[in-house]
């Protein structure tokens, strides 16, 4: 997902619109010289969960069908959307992609993604079952202990730095306490 | 601020756009009928700070020059921005809003505003000076303790809740431990 493309046409009457700084603002904006609409383009929210089967730790992950990075594993995520909560959302992406039987616990991380305009958030989950019910958007959904993580097919930095974070917390005993991260 | 308004026209080309259901999505989008793009319309993210002046506990609020809720009170906050992280954007805006010395500190709250497609996320801080410089957007800025805070001059509920959790934690003595909270 690139950073946000620029508008060219008003999204209210459908006029070229013009780049630049409106009247009490500091930044360029979409103006409609039309209508005189100003359209804002602000970063999203990127909602999933950390699934884990208490039992022995591991994690469950899917393979994504679509792209971007079509065959790599990530946590369950997607687009937060409007009329939900971000736990809401998080729990519906893992119904999605992984059909799986969760029971949803509190955040655990919140990883800015400054260079394509993106706030990843990702709930902590406890696993109800080891049977999964992969959507269209995944190939495969799977569990997986620290030592079978595909490192090197994690489609996602932020998958990689909350899978790392999570098996960090639990070789030290540590409670899996929330944490923020800043990318780049 | 109203829940997004539908969109009218393609910001790509122009073309009155048509509500449907994409293939392979499950929602209503708008989707243009002559270059086919989508338009997504997603929660956006509220940013902001819980300035605190250690010595006695006491809370920073501005007093609101612009509308909506012009002459009411609010905790620093505004709508994050492309290109910074969620705590550079809190921290701009108690900059921009209060023109307050800080130092920032961890999240302390997540917020979901369903009702209008916000998530409302604030940050601990810490003030350094008790000399404040508000900007346009706010009519003065000062200090407040819980006795004296204007309860019915509180501009929005995540405001309201912040502060009321914020005051208990103090009262109880217990750490400001992270929160979230949906409201509908």
């Amino acid at each position: 997902m690139p950073f946000p493309t620029r508008l060219q046409h008003c999204s209210t009457c459908g006029a070229a619109v013009q780049y630049r700084v409106p009247a009490d603002d500091t930044r360029e904006r979409a103006v409609c010289p039309a209508c005189s609409a100003i359209h804002y383009q602000n970063p999203l929210n990127v909602v999933g969960t950390l699934p884990v089967w208490e039992a022995d730790g591991r994690v469950l992950l899917c393979r994504r069908a679509i792209e971007p990075r079509h065959g790599l594993w990530t946590l369950p995520a997607g687009f937060m959307e409007l009329g939900e909560t971000c736990a809401e959302g998080a729990a519906r992406e893992t119904a999605e992609e992984a059909g799986a039987d969760i029971e949803m616990g509190p955040l655990y991380a919140l990883i800015d993604v400054v260079r394509v305009g993106q706030v990843h958030l990702f709930y902590r989950a406890r696993l109800r079952s080891t049977t999964f019910d992969p959507g269209p958007e995944s190939l495969e959904a799977r569990l997986f202990s620290e030592d079978e993580v595909p490192w090197d097919e994690i489609a996602f930095r932020t998958t990689r730095e909350t899978l790392q974070r999570y098996f960090e917390d639990r070789r030290a005993g540590r409670p899996f306490d929330f944490f923020s991260l800043a990318l780049q």
